[in-house]
């Protein structure tokens, strides 16, 4: 019998289906050979490069060559555009705003043939140092209330080229998303005082722990109780903290750790599934007094990985329920019995010592 | 320059991209062949089907056996269960409902291999008839709030039979997408004293026609002003009515020409492209005294058809935006350009006389 499941977050409907479980099938996402090297994210191309923002380099080697070990570069084909202001009118009887943002890509290694859970720990925390440094620049300009890091792995999961690499977006406005994520937890809050994110932490590490996929000391990995789509995973921090700008370099090595695991956990399990994930964090603005404090308080960042093995159908897009043929419970006890190990790394280490957490020089 | 924008009844934002624009790659969904006849769903191969729900049948046929032009059957994998009653509960901190609704499967016509677009109208028509009795029978169950119908075209799309069919599910609580335009229209009523549907018809067929694609006496084709993908098309009827199920069979024809349309020329533009398209109509229920009553005046029903030829990504998944790279003004004028012909229609005509609106039975 399957079972319709309310997110608790945002009170989104799943049914849950487990007799409609298939096997994923592998010819949905090979069509796509990977692109050869070099590309234009390898080392030693980067003179066909836009000017690097920042980068994690070598010291004594300068920008926009090779010696970098993370690297952050304008999207040559933007979403929306840095340049301009916000602007706002009306077109016949339809609203518009003018597409202002920032569209970067974080390319994650200079080795075209490597994944990303197969690079060391310390330097996937490099990468997670990355995003919070982008984020907290991007957060200085007042024409930005949100930045959404996320990452297209595979080509079906909408990555068009295969050096491994991350994305971020800035907007003008609040995602949607996001918004309902925000109002979701502060109602959630209103009613019991508590953080709902916390609570689901509590829930899933101390009173079930059938969704826990892994833990370590800042991080809990878990199947979600509504997941949208099978293998939904959420790496939440244990601490309460809605910002995750603020995160200190100790936790971005256990980040970097729990994003490992699950990242090789999920390509042995599903024989390398084309995959997004993405951080929901909470929003740079603050339109009222006292906004700042009540997100505080109920919201909480986490990082969502979400598996794209399945096909949109048109009951999902008219209904905005997700189908989900795999249990939670299933999925975290396969991705907790999954033997994985990383390809044969070697990725030259980070920085100038093995691990090294080298500050991020910002040449923007 | 790209544009952000608002869908006037839901608020959602949608980014709309044109530099991003690339040609749309067909290897995407071709890989799965389509299935060899004869499958369950061809005429002859009753006796593997579950019991017929209805038909339109020639008279003097009898039900599970050939002879029928369009046909029901109960779908052999439901997402939801007919049986049991609706219960709510509590699971630690989260919230369970039962699975319980129909699934039901609306076989197009006897012959794999043709599509519906190459059906006579007056065969589109019947399928039509059929969505409307089906949702009008479900109608009668207490248990359902809203029935959804919707059909998927192509392996990308979420089809797993090629045979021509569409399917409907009858769900026990309002889907949220029905449940967020509901309160979007609504919202606009109050402000305005207007249906904003109502409102769209006047812009695009009396203001601008930049994005009508056809019309014809009772409706309007269009390419909506915040299209989330690419080709994106809405067939809306022209006079106000909240409710699909209240439809004259001689608009069922008008329907029959404009789907017909559509389908033929996103056939023809995206080269067999997947797609899906679904009914958005008002839910059967009345929580409350005069829920109906405000529901006429500002909901209005309409179908919506949309290919699958973008990729699922992270940014979407994590924002609710959606970024679509070719403008609704370009879509909707290519679109009008091609040049679509049917394929070559040897299909046996719908009932005992060509085109004759033949009564459903139904022997459920």
């Amino acid at each position: 019998m399957s079972e319709i499941r309310r997110d608790p977050v945002i009170g989104r409907w799943v049914i849950i289906a487990p007799e409609r479980a298939a096997r994923p099938d592998p010819n949905l996402w090979r069509q796509v050979e990977r692109q050869p090297a070099p590309c234009v994210f390898c080392s030693g191309q980067e003179a066909l490069d836009p000017t690097e923002i920042s980068a994690i380099r070598t010291p004594g080697t300068v920008p926009n060559s090779p010696g970098w070990q993370v690297r952050v570069l304008p999207n040559k084909y933007p979403v929306l555009r840095i340049e301009g202001k916000l602007s706002r009118e009306g077109v016949g009887m339809f609203d518009v705003m003018s597409g202002v943002g920032a569209h970067e890509v974080i390319v994650e290694t200079p080795e075209h043939s490597i994944e990303l859970a197969d690079l060391p720990e310390a330097h996937i925390a490099g990468v997670a140092r990355t995003y919070r440094e982008r984020m907290r620049d991007l957060g200085g300009d007042d024409r930005f209330k949100y930045v959404l890091i996320f990452k297209n792995q595979g080509y079906l999961a909408g990555a068009s080229i295969s050096h491994p690499h991350s994305q971020l977006i800035a907007t003008p406005v609040t995602p949607t998303r996001v918004k309902e994520e925000l109002a979701g937890a502060a109602k959630y809050y209103d009613f019991k005082r508590r953080c709902v994110f916390c609570d689901i932490i509590r829930q899933e590490t101390l009173l079930t722990r059938e969704r826990l996929v892994f833990e370590n000391d800042a991080f809990a990995v878990i199947s979600p109780f509504a997941a949208r789509v099978p293998y939904e995973t959420w790496i939440v921090p244990k601490s309460h903290n809605c910002d995750f700008t603020s995160i200190r370099d100790a936790d971005c090595g256990d980040l970097a750790q729990a994003l490992k695991h699950i990242l090789l956990r999920l390509r042995t399990l599903l024989q390398d599934p084309p995959l997004n994930y993405l951080i929901h964090t909470a929003p740079f603005r603050r339109p009222r007094p006292g906004y700042w404090a009540t997100i505080q308080n109920d919201y909480h960042w986490h990082l969502e990985v979400i598996p794209r093995i399945t096909r949109a159908a048109g009951f999902e897009e008219g209904s905005g329920f997700y189908i989900n043929p795999v249990s939670p419970e299933d999925a975290a006890e396969l991705l907790r019995k999954v033997q994985a190990e990383p390809v044969e790394d070697d990725t030259p280490a980070l920085g100038p010592q093995n691990g090294s957490a080298e500050p991020i020089e910002d040449q923007a």
